[in-house]
Formats: C-alpha cells, structure tokens, sequence
C-alpha cells in the first residue's frame, strides 16, 4: 500500500472513534440518559467536535488528500479519497468556532425539543431554532456562497438533490395523490378500524418488536431495541446497529412499522462489506437511499397483504382475545386505511409524502429567511389545512412532533419521499424475475434481502450515491412507478 | 485571571470531553449495549485515549503546566496545577502507542470477562488478564522504576497508599475478625434467615430501587439505575450520575444493598462543587474516600438498626405476603448475619474485608510475578478456604465474580476495606454531637449528607486525598474506630 493511502487509512480510523462517540452520545440522550443531564454532554460533544474538526481540516490533510488522489489506485482507494476530499471541501469552510458551537447548540436543543414537546411549548423551543436555522444558513453560504442555501443542505443528506428536482418530483407525487384522496373520501368503501381502539399490553408489544427483528434476520447480539421518543436508528458501528420505537398503550401498530421501519435502516447497515470498517467507506451512502430501505421493509414488505397474511397468527397469539373475530384481510386493511392526520410517523402511504411536503416547503422557506421561526406554528397549522384538510389540534402534535429539526437536520425530509419512490422502482424491478408475494406470504425475505444487499447494502460508500440509486432501482430514478403503486394499492383496497 | 491559568482551564475542558467519552463507553458497554458490539468500541475508546494522551503529554502541556505553578493565585488555582502536574507525571512515562492499546485492550476484555463468568469459563479469560497483568507492571516500571510496582498501582487509587500501610491496616482487621467470626461460629445465637428463600418480584425490587434512591436523595432528572453483571457507579459529570444494580429473583437484599451502595458513591459525585464542573478538580478525591461514603450508605446506614426500623413498613408494603410474619428485628438481624460465602459483594460486613484480603494478596502477586494467571483460580480457591472456610463451587462464582481486573484495576481493592475503616471512623466522631440512629429512625438523612457534605463532598479534588480523609474522620486515621465498631455489632448481635 502507498504512503499515502497508508496515512489516509489512518486518519479514517481516527475520525471513527469520533463519529463513533457522537452516535453513542445521540443514542444515550435519547434512549438512556437522565433528562436533566445535557450540560456537561453538550460541552464533552463540544469539545469532541472540535477536535474531529481539527483532525479533518488542516493543511496536512488537504495535502495528504492530494498525494492520495495521485496515488489512489484500487476503487476502493479511489471512493476513499472522494468522500474525504468531499468532507473536506464541506467543512473546511466553516470556521471552527462555528463548528463546534453547533455541536453543542444541537446538543441543548435536543433534549430542550423533548420537554417544549412534553409540555406542548413551542416558544420553549423556539430560541434553539432560530439559532440552529441561523447556524445552518451561515454554513451553507460558507460551503457554497453561491448556491441556493437550501440546496447546499439537501446535498448533504442525498448528493445532488436540489430544490428544482424537489419540485418536480412532488409535483408529480401530487398530482397522484391529491385526486386519490379526494376519491377515497368520496367514494371509497369505508375500512373497519374499530378493533385498533384497545389497550395493547406493553410486554406483548415488546415481544412483537422482538419477533419482528428475528423475521428481519437482525441479531440480538449486534442490534438493540430501545425506547425513545421519537424512533430512531443509529449505527454506531456495522457491529452495534440500536433502533429505538415508542410504544403507545393504545396503538400498538404505531411501535409494530416503526420497528418494521428502523429494522430496514438496520438491515443496510448491518450489511455493509465488512472490509470497509472503520474507513469513509462505512455506513449508508446517502439519506434518500436509507430511507428507501426503512420504508420498503416498513411499507411494502410489512404492510403488503402477502406478509401481513404471514405475521397474523403471530399477532393472534400476542394480542389473543383482542383480536378476536378480526380477520388478517381487515387487519391488512386497518393498517393501510388513508386517513389525514396530524402525525407523520403513524401516517398511511398515501398521505405520507403529504406530510413531508409540508415540511420541505417550511424548512425552506426557514433557511430563505422568507418564514420567521415565531410564525412557523401558524404556518404549519395552515400548510397542514392545505394539504390534508385538518389543524393539528396544539404543537406538540404539530410543529413540535420531529426531532429532525432540533438535531440540526434541516434538508433532510425530502429523503423520506424520495426514498419511498426508489423503493418501490426498485421492487418493480425485482418481480420481474422474483415472486416476492410468495416468498413474503411464507415469510421468506431472504430474497429481497440479498437482492437489496447484491444492489445496494455490501457497498457502503463505495459507489456514488447516484449510481448506487440506479443499480437500487434497476434503472434511471423514474417516480411514476411510486404513483403507479400508490394508484393500484389504493384503487384496489377503496374499490375506486 | 492569569494567561496560563485561563490556558491551563481550557486544556482541563477538553480533557473533561475525553473523560466523559470514556466514562460513557463504560456505562454502555456494561447496560445498554448489544453484546458483541466490542471491536468497534475498542478502535474507537484507543483512538480517543491516544487522543487524550496526546492532549495531556507534551512539551506544551510541560511548560504551561511550570508556568501556571508559577502563576497560580488561588488555591483552587494551585489544586488545578497540582492535580493535572501528578497526572502529567504519572503518564508521560508511558509510552504513547502503548498507553492507548491499554485502553483497547481493557475495552476487549470486559465483554471477554463477561462472558467467560457466564460461561465458567477462566480459560477464556486467562490471556486478556495475562496481558492486563504485564500492561500494569510495565506501566509502574515507567512511571517509577525505583518504586515497588504495586505500590505504584495503589497509589493511583489511593494516593499515599502502600502495602506497608496495607499490611498493617489489614493485620488489625483480621486480628479483630478472626476471632469474632470463631466465636460467633462456635455460640454465637443463630440468627434467623429463612424468610429471605422466595421468589421476589422484579417489579417490587425495581421500586423498592426507586424508593432508596428518593430516601438518600438522589433525582431522577439526574441518577439514573441501569442493570448490569456487576453494580457500579458512572458518574459522566456532576450533573448525570448513574448508579447500576443486579436483581436477583431470590434474593432481593442483594440489589437492596447494591443500590444503597451505589447510591453512596452518587452522593458524593452529586454534591461536588458546581464552580468545579468540567475542571480537573470534578470527581471524587480517592477510590478509598469514595467507597467510604458507598460503604457507609450501604452498611452503617443501610445495615443499622434504625434505620431498617424505619425501612420496615417500606419493604411490607412492596413485598406484601412474602414478609408476614417477619419483624424488623428478624430482618435487622438476617442481613447482618456473619456467613462466610463466596461472592463480595453480598459479604456481610464482618467477612467482608476477608474478601478484600484475599483479592488485595493475589493481585501482588500476580503484579510481583510471583503467582501466574494460569494459576490464579487455584491461589484463590485455596485463600478462601484459608480466609473464609469455604471453597467457590466454581470460577464464576470464585475468580471471575470482579469485573476490576477486567477492567484493569489492580490495586484498587484495597480501598474498599479501607473506606469502610473511613466511614466508621467519620461516624463515631459525628455520633458526639448528633444523634444519628434518632435521626435514621425516622428517614432523615439530613443532617449526616450535610455533615458529609461540609467535610468531604463540596471539595472534589480541590484538597489533597490526605487531606480530606482527615477532614471525614474529624482526626488522623486510626483503624480502631473500625474494628471497634465490628466488635461492639457482632458481639451484640450473636449475644456473645
């Protein structure tokens, strides 16, 4: 191996053990930790990040990222260069003060978000979003002075996208959607959900969750299931991959596709090409592709009729008499029911992107500086009235219910949507050779599983976030066949 | 504020940082994290550690440290230079590279021990504490070739502690011990134990947590109890203290007193200073002035008469049925009874430092090189048969029952009796002007935390360990006060 290549490998395992510690810190506050502890997490992730800071951006580096790009010579030593140099280059402009004050900043929000939640206070929270829009529209300008902001931040969640591309896929998503809805509420048969109403004990739920990552082939010994807030996965590592769900006594099926949901997320990245451990090369390679992965285990594998069929006697067995005289076609049913609501985790397929819109056009809006952090509540009232006929009913179940933002995730949403539609391009592609409801209906995902792990998953960050999406999809990325399938799934179940 | 001082409290920040990394790894590792999640944890916790070494050992660390000596005003100015002065002399004997594979190698064989305890399996945990062994005496070579190695090792946990201490603090125990234990053994009156064989809830044990840690006064915004192999306590910073506990379904008095242990060590974390917060001068001053406040808690209150009296209805009420019958003499009298067992941590504590004598002789061998780890759980069956009368049924129970040495703590058990030699002492002097057991009886603990406050707690590091121990024991340390204290209890409670 070269010098250089020799170092650079190096450097790699050094920023590791940083973003290792974040991953652990974000887990620990959200999953473990005392509530009133942030202080001194907020000065130690302070600290930390200053220090991975230092480690990237220096003369030494850019100078050893140079002689490595001449020296690169295998793909994958190539691939490692490309994602440090495009680290670098991001970062580098950032001055290091304001680098690591945002670590910290998102660090007290955090935990600030859960209690305004908590207490249904948005102007709790309020003083930590302006600062954090503030911080990331300075980073932006710093990364790229001459780009649209918003579109310097949604390229750090999925290279490439843009607010133009944005656009024009949700303008197709709509163009589907909106007319589908409308048609359910006018004339679709109505679905029985009356038998979700119960109290589902908690133990049973925590048994599901287990049941569900043994089906996945997600390992106790390697993945964790803890419980937070808001559910999340963080991969710490390839070898320690924790999700967390939130169980509700009175909805059951809320903690059953958030586990179906993380449990993808996890699957990619327990997947990974071991070889790639501790590099640049480990872990997803963009947002967009994660969210292709949680939400085709979560909705086409685990709300498809095929898998439900499978997973009713367990459910039967878990829940017993509650779920008595209800069938597996009414549970199917249940669970795929297009219903506005408040809540974008709990929200059905079809309303889904609804939500996400929402939320693109606010945040950009935020970093534009065309929307003032005091009006987003209103302003989210009101998009919501638009695009989904309701009024969240106060903010802790509006503009307080993501911790996205309060992470200092701001261009990550469009991901969800945009990962949906390469899922489901992506299954499109696979049933013409597989038949995965067979295969689904007898609980076999080994499959889709290594079919995913052969496109998508062993690569890491090998490959470019744009070729990994068409190997994913088997194709150029085309969103008719997502509104293809939200058209078909819902004329079927509505009898439209 | 001076230059070098203002310098010298931004290096104490970022070690904090590291320190926080670390104390958090541990807790994860021990209650939260999936099992075989070690590989990534160890790169990560060396990386850091090497970045932490390199932070602390340089020329610049040197010279700031000589020219904040020189400029230091306060005494907490000066205890800041003195604390992080002894730590710069301490490690910058060792060599970087191996400093860090130190805290890689601890890492790996915690989860190695762990697993090597359930399996009974020693063999399996031979080679790591075979490398552990040879890390540390090579490490009190460096950091002083002149001196007896386990001096060396003691004097990190204890500073000023030395086996000559030792010997003659642990000649006056045993000769107190010895021949109170015969005694008791041969007509002391039997003590009344059956009631504590039944199945205790985990539910009730669980609450009955919750319950102590409300009485000694500890928050849950800020403590929380975790489950692990081994209880300890992790205290991250002042303001996230977490203690751990084991809940064993036949034995309930087991987390009990694990918990008022625990609880103990959190007390004192939890009253430190606030000004000190993130200096070199957070944390508590010595192993053996921590474990004689844990100590304390657990035994001279937990263990007290008056204060089981008031403890009583408490455990009436959570364990119901399981208790009838039962008074809190027969209670008071059953977790005090004098039984050599195998396990430490449940020792009563009249054999209890017999456990500490026997770990406290093998480790200086091992370190002396006088005993090899291969031959280590025969040396230790063949101790407890001389100390106790009884031989382990097997390693898990025998050699493998400490998760220290795993974790590369040699030299550190010896604090234990030490502090216990501590809390005595500190109590018989408050007993001249309080009437404590008055004060226990009825729940208040008041008044001892705030004379343990002003005497040892506020301080941290701010007083030298030699200090502060006289401070606790209101005069010079003298053992007597302990092995009186042993005395007068045992002789009481088996009517000798």
């Amino acid at each position: 191996m070269k010098e250089s290549i020799a170092a650079l490998r190096a450097l790699e395992r050094q920023l590791f053990a940083y973003r290792y510690a974040d991953a652990l810190f974000t887990y620990d506050e959200a999953a473990v930790a005392p509530p009133a502890g942030e202080d001194g997490r907020a000065v130690a992730a302070e600290t930390l990040s200053a220090a991975r800071f230092a480690l990237l951006v220096s003369p030494g580096t850019d100078a050893l990222l140079t002689a490595a790009a001449a020296e690169a010579e295998t793909e994958r030593e190539r691939a490692e260069v490309r994602e440090l140099r495009r680290e670098y280059d991001r970062i580098c402009r950032i001055p290091a003060d304001e680098y690591a004050a945002f670590t910290g900043l998102v660090q007290r929000a955090t935990p600030a978000w859960a209690r305004a939640r908590s207490n249904n206070d948005f102007a709790a929270f309020a003083p930590f979003l302006e600062q954090i829009v503030t911080a990331r529209r300075r980073q932006a300008q710093y990364i790229d002075p001459g780009r649209d902001p918003y579109d310097v931040l949604l390229d750090q969640y999925e290279p490439g996208l843009t607010s133009a591309r944005c656009d024009t896929f949700f303008a197709a998503v709509r163009a589907a959607v909106v007319p589908l809805l409308a048609a359910i509420q006018q004339r679709g048969t109505p679905v029985r959900t009356d038998f979700l109403q119960a109290d589902w004990p908690l133990d049973a739920q925590r048994a599901l969750s287990r049941r569900v990552m043994a089906l996945w082939g997600l390992e106790p010994e390697h993945c964790i299931i803890g419980e937070s807030a808001h559910p999340f996965t963080d991969d710490l590592w390839r070898g320690d991959v924790r999700i967390t769900t939130h169980y509700k006594p009175d909805d059951f099926t809320s903690s059953l596709f958030s586990v179906m949901h993380e449990g993808g997320h996890a699957l990619y990245e327990r997947h990974i090409d071991p070889e790639l451990d501790f590099t640049a090369l480990a872990g997803g390679a963009s947002m967009g592709l994660h969210e292709s992965q949680s939400r085709l285990f979560e909705n086409y594998v685990g709300r498809s009729r095929a898998f439900i069929g499978y997973l009713w006697p367990t459910l039967c067995e878990l829940f017993g008499q509650r779920l008595a005289g209800v069938t597996a076609e009414e549970f199917y049913r249940a669970v795929n029911r297009a219903v506005p609501g408040p809540i974008r985790t709990e929200a059905d397929e079809l309303t889904y992107p609804l939500h996400i819109m929402v939320r693109y056009e606010l945040e950009k809006a935020l970093i534009h500086g065309e929307l003032a952090v005091n009006d987003l509540p209103a302003a989210w009232n009101a998009k919501y009235e638009e695009y989904l006929g309701i009024t969240p009913k106060n903010d802790a179940e509006g503009v307080l219910q993501d911790i996205h933002w309060a992470g200092g995730d701001i261009g990550y949403f469009p991901s969800y949507a945009l990962g949906s539609a390469y899922g489901a391009q992506a299954l499109d592609d696979l049933r013409r050779t597989m038949d995965l409801d067979a295969q689904w209906a007898r609980g076999d995902l080994g499959p889709v599983k290594n079919a995913l792990c052969e496109r998508l998953w062993r690569y890491g960050c090998l490959k470019t976030a744009d070729w990994l999406a068409e190997s994913l999809c088997g194709g150029p990325f085309d969103p008719a066949h997502y509104t293809r399938y939200l058209t078909q799934k819902y004329t079927a179940l509505y009898e439209l």
